[in-house]
Parts: C-alpha cells; sequence; structure tokens
C-alpha cells in the first residue's frame, strides 16, 4: 500500500462517523420498478438495451444526488446491469464513476469468485486503480466456496490499492442455510469461512482495528448475526436483508460495535423504489420519487439511531 | 421448454459425437502472452483498455477460427473480458456472437451465483434468449454456496432457453479443499453439492438421459471425480485442469460414460497458448501462432482417445 493511500476500513469507519449513520444503499435497478419519466414510452415494453441502459444511469444517478448529502457508501449490484450486456456495462461504469465524484465509498457488489489467476483478473478489474479501464470501486464482495487461492487475490488487490473485499459468510436469502449450515464438527459451516476471514481482516487492520477484509453476513438470522459478531471482531459486516427482505433495525443490533462503529446496513428497494412502498407512495406520488427515495433513507438513519448502537454516532 | 428447442444436453452430447472429441476450449486471454502481431506496440506496455479488448477480441476468433471445425463447444472465461471494464464487455459480446455463428457451443464462464431475484438477473443477462442485450450463452458456471434458491433462477432461464448450468462442485485449485472437503457426516461438502446437482439433473434430463444441469469437477483430483461419477449419473461434467493445471488424459478418463459422453474436458492455455509452450513454440514459431493451437488442439484430441473412453467417439 502506496503512503499516499488510507486504509480501506479507516476510510470506511471515518465516513460512517461523518455521515453519522452507517447506511449502505444499495443500488438495484429494475426496468418495472422503475419512476415515471425515465424513458418516454413508460407502459410499453422496452426492448432496446442501450435505451433501458441509459434509463438506469441515469436513475442511478438521481438517486445518488439524493443520498451522496446523507449516507456514505453504496452498493451497485452488477447482476442488473450485466443483464443488458455491454451497453450496461457503460452505464454501470458511469454510475460508479459518478458516485466516487460524489465522494462515496463504491462497493460493487458481484460476489465473484475463481481459481487463483483468473480471481486476480477479477480483483484487478473491480479494485486496481492501476487497470486499464478497470471498475475502480472501494471495495467487491467475494465467494469463498473456491477457498482461500480463490479469496486472496482479492485481498492482495485491496491491500495495494487501498480498497476492501467483502467475503459472504452467512447470506440473508433462504436457501442459505442448505450448504452455509451444514454442520462440520458440531458447526456449520459458515463458521469456518468466518474463522478464515477474521483472521485475515485481522492480519490486515487498519488504524481503525478493523481489517480490510469485510464480512457479508445477512440480518436475516439476527442469532447468527451476534454470535458471528463475537467470533470477528476485526471484520466490518455487510450486512444485507434490511427492509425488503424482513430485517429490521433491532435485527441488525448486533452487527455493530459499542461505538456503532464495524457494520454497514444495506438497503436497495426499501430506498430507491420508496415510490412504489407505502407510505411514501402515498405521501409523494410517483412523480417526487426523489423525495421518496429521501424521505425512506431519512427514516432508515433515525431508526437505526434509535434501536442499535449507530445511535451513538449521532 | 418451447417445442423448438432441443434440449441442453442433446445439443452438447450430439456435438461431441459429430466432432468425435469432448474438447472444451477455454478463451482466458491475457495481454502477455498475446501473439506478436495482435497490436502494433508489442513490447510496450498497452494501457488503452479499447486496443487491448480489440486484440482479445482479435485473438479470441482467430482462435475461434482454427477450432471451430475440430472442438465441439468453447467457454470464454468473464474475468479477463470485464477486467477491461465496458470495452472487453463489448468484446466479449462480439466473441460469443462469432462462435455462436460457428455452430459452437458456448460455456459463458462466470461462477455467478446470488440470492434469488438477482441470481434471476444473471441467469436471464446469460442464458435468456429473448433478454435485450443479453449474452445469449449456451450455458454457464455457477456457483452454489448461496444454496439452491441461489442456483434455481439458472435452471429456470436454463430450461425455458434450451441452456445449461455447470454448478461447482469440485474446483481444480489447490485451495478448493479449504470449504469444499470439510467432512460433514463423514464425508465432504461437496458431496452434498453433488447430491443436489444430480437430482436436478435427474429432473432435468434430456433424451440422452443427461440433465441441464451439470457439474464442474476438476480434473486435478482424479480419485474425488472417479467417485463423484458414480454418485451422479445423469449430470454432465465440466472438467478443468486438464494440461497447464497438471491433469493428464489418464487423470479425467474416469469423467466419462462407457460410451465416451457425460464429460467436456477444459484447457485453455494449453490450446490458445500453444505458441508460448513447448513443442509448439519450437516447431511452430510466433508468427504461426494459428497453427500451434491446431496442433495442440488435435494432440489434445488423440491424447483422450488413446487414454480415455472418449476412444469410442471416433
Amino acid at each position: 500500500m502506496g503512503p499516499a493511500l488510507i486504509h480501506f476500513a479507516d476510510r470506511l469507519q471515518s465516513a460512517v462517523r461523518r455521515c453519522r449513520n452507517p447506511v449502505l444503499v444499495g443500488l438495484d435497478p429494475r426496468k418495472e420498478s422503475l419512476p415515471e419519466g425515465l424513458w418516454k414510452s413508460r407502459g410499453t415494453e422496452m426492448t432496446d438495451p442501450a435505451a433501458i441502459a441509459a434509463a438506469y444511469r441515469r436513475f442511478c444517478c438521481e438517486v445518488l444526488d439524493v443520498v451522496a448529502p446523507l449516507v456514505p457508501t453504496i452498493k451497485p449490484q452488477m447482476a442488473f446491469f450485466e443483464q443488458l450486456g455491454p451497453a450496461g456495462s457503460a452505464a454501470l461504469a458511469e454510475v460508479v464513476s459518478y458516485a466516487r465524484q460524489k465522494g462515496l465509498i463504491v462497493i460493487l457488489d458481484g460476489k465473484r469468485g475463481d481459481i487463483g489467476t483468473t480471481a486476480a483478473a477479477y480483483a484487478a478489474g473491480l479494485l486496481d486503480t492501476e487497470q486499464p479501464g478497470g471498475w475502480k470501486a472501494d471495495a467487491t464482495t467475494v465467494n469463498p466456496y473456491l477457498g482461500d487461492d480463490g479469496v486472496e487475490p482479492f485481498i492482495e488487490v485491496a491491500a495495494r490499492s487501498g480498497g476492501g473485499a467483502f467475503v459472504l459468510v452467512k447470506t440473508s436469502n433462504r436457501g442459505s442455510g442448505m450448504f452455509q449450515d451444514l454442520l462440520v464438527g458440531g458447526r456449520p459451516l459458515f463458521h469456518y469461512v468466518a474463522e478464515y476471514v477474521e483472521r485475515r481482516a485481522l492480519e490486515t487492520r487498519g488504524k481503525c482495528g478493523y481489517g480490510l477484509v469485510g464480512a457479508v453476513v445477512g440480518a436475516t438470522y439476527p442469532e447468527q448475526l451476534a454470535h458471528l459478531r463475537t467470533l470477528m471482531p476485526h471484520t466490518i459486516f455487510l450486512v444485507p436483508g434490511y427492509g425488503s427482505q424482513g430485517a429490521t433495525a433491532k435485527d441488525v443490533a448486533a452487527a455493530f460495535d459499542a461505538n456503532g462503529g464495524g457494520a454497514i446496513i444495506n438497503n436497495a428497494r426499501g430506498i430507491i423504489f420508496a415510490h412504489t412502498l407505502k407510505p411514501y407512495s402515498e405521501r409523494y406520488g410517483p412523480t417526487n420519487w426523489q423525495r421518496a427515495v429521501e424521505a425512506a433513507t431519512l427514516d432508515m438513519i433515525a431508526q437505526l439511531r434509535a434501536e442499535t448502537p449507530a445511535g451513538k454516532l449521532a
């Protein structure tokens, strides 16, 4: 890591303290949920990938205009852009660049994972600030199924680029138990992933005490979340599942350290598509969708401050 | 699946029989290994992503010109294209389209995996023939760590598009044992993944008896490969690890059924970069790199015919 680089965990913790909240806004654009007016032919089926990608770019940038003054970090979901082919890739690159210009920490959610040299290509593309044409995100998500030599290239590139890598430990979906919860010597598989991640977090920790290796831990399993917090004291948690997936502020409280640090809480649909959800849909209507985004973000911040250690940030 | 669609496994088995070999050529372009003459500034550091992507496109298409008459199927590695950002995506789309025009079965290697609705976006983008801007591959690779609701969307889209999905069961890298080999009730984790895959293969089988759900099983663990073949009689194996990763034709013999079907054997660097490897580098030199590709492909076909049940295809 060069002398000019600030450690990822220190940057993230500092951004959370500056914004006084740990909200991670997920950018998961879906054609069917975009607000009216974002394309001309609203109501008809769009089939031009370039037009859909342009609508995603504009929508995401207009979401960023609202949330950039409020939250520390955002997470574009690569799947929804990749779905559109090359036009989607171009739109995603513009969204990442716009977010970074606004000072947001960008976690590009790709859940990539491959064997050594191929993982190194993903890592370079996603995180390396010197990679020609690369995505230049601050951090990414990584799938651990391939083992340590599939994860280490992400850690190496993150270390030299001032970036971070969040490894999937326990995901928020219903089916996550199928393999992640299988018992190995009386303990679930995801504990073994957790131990590896915590070891690498400890070995890569910054001034704040947290490592540049983080963990994805779903909010939909609050007891497991609490246990993982004790198992992984040097690991920042990226917590999905809040809002649309059913988890509440109380459910995520155990993700934080005593000072309200150590965790970022993701909400995608509950914020970016607030214009489709009560009470925001009634209060603002579809044309004031950006006010719905703002209100949903502020409500989430207030809920986290009221119900979790993140209240200490306020 | 519409009436006009032919089941993926039937298509793949039929292509293997038509070509009389099970070779899967991996397209893993790497800047440092490209043949001379593919860019003007050979010897200097290329930093323009559009120029690198153009070189990748040209190189891959010229590899396809050589291998399309010889082998049934190819596997572009998404990582090396994604590494270049949007320019890489555009190049990859052209390579996929060119391969399909040549009649090759295209397995797009992305090892994607996410929760339900996001996995559905990946699946639609990769496999759905109706997806605007989508990649329109014949099959893709899928990471199982998220559980069945992360894999099922790929199976659903594959079923309605005449495509396939190869789930990572046991990967070829050194570190694959770290989590995949952990013992659950006395058996390694990857057996549980294998049982799920086999069940879904059985449920989705075509006329040939194999399912549209396949398995990635590394050739670098020959004994595990043999055991998995018995555990997964309805599952086509995509076998990486041949050649550069050290596995030989003998090591992959157990992947096949008695008639030489049921498996495709991947080789990337050993074919596409044959001009850098003995004996081809000495025989053809760097300027005749396409002849090196052809010779390496024919040698691999001959080795598989000599040492494995694929000899019955000849």
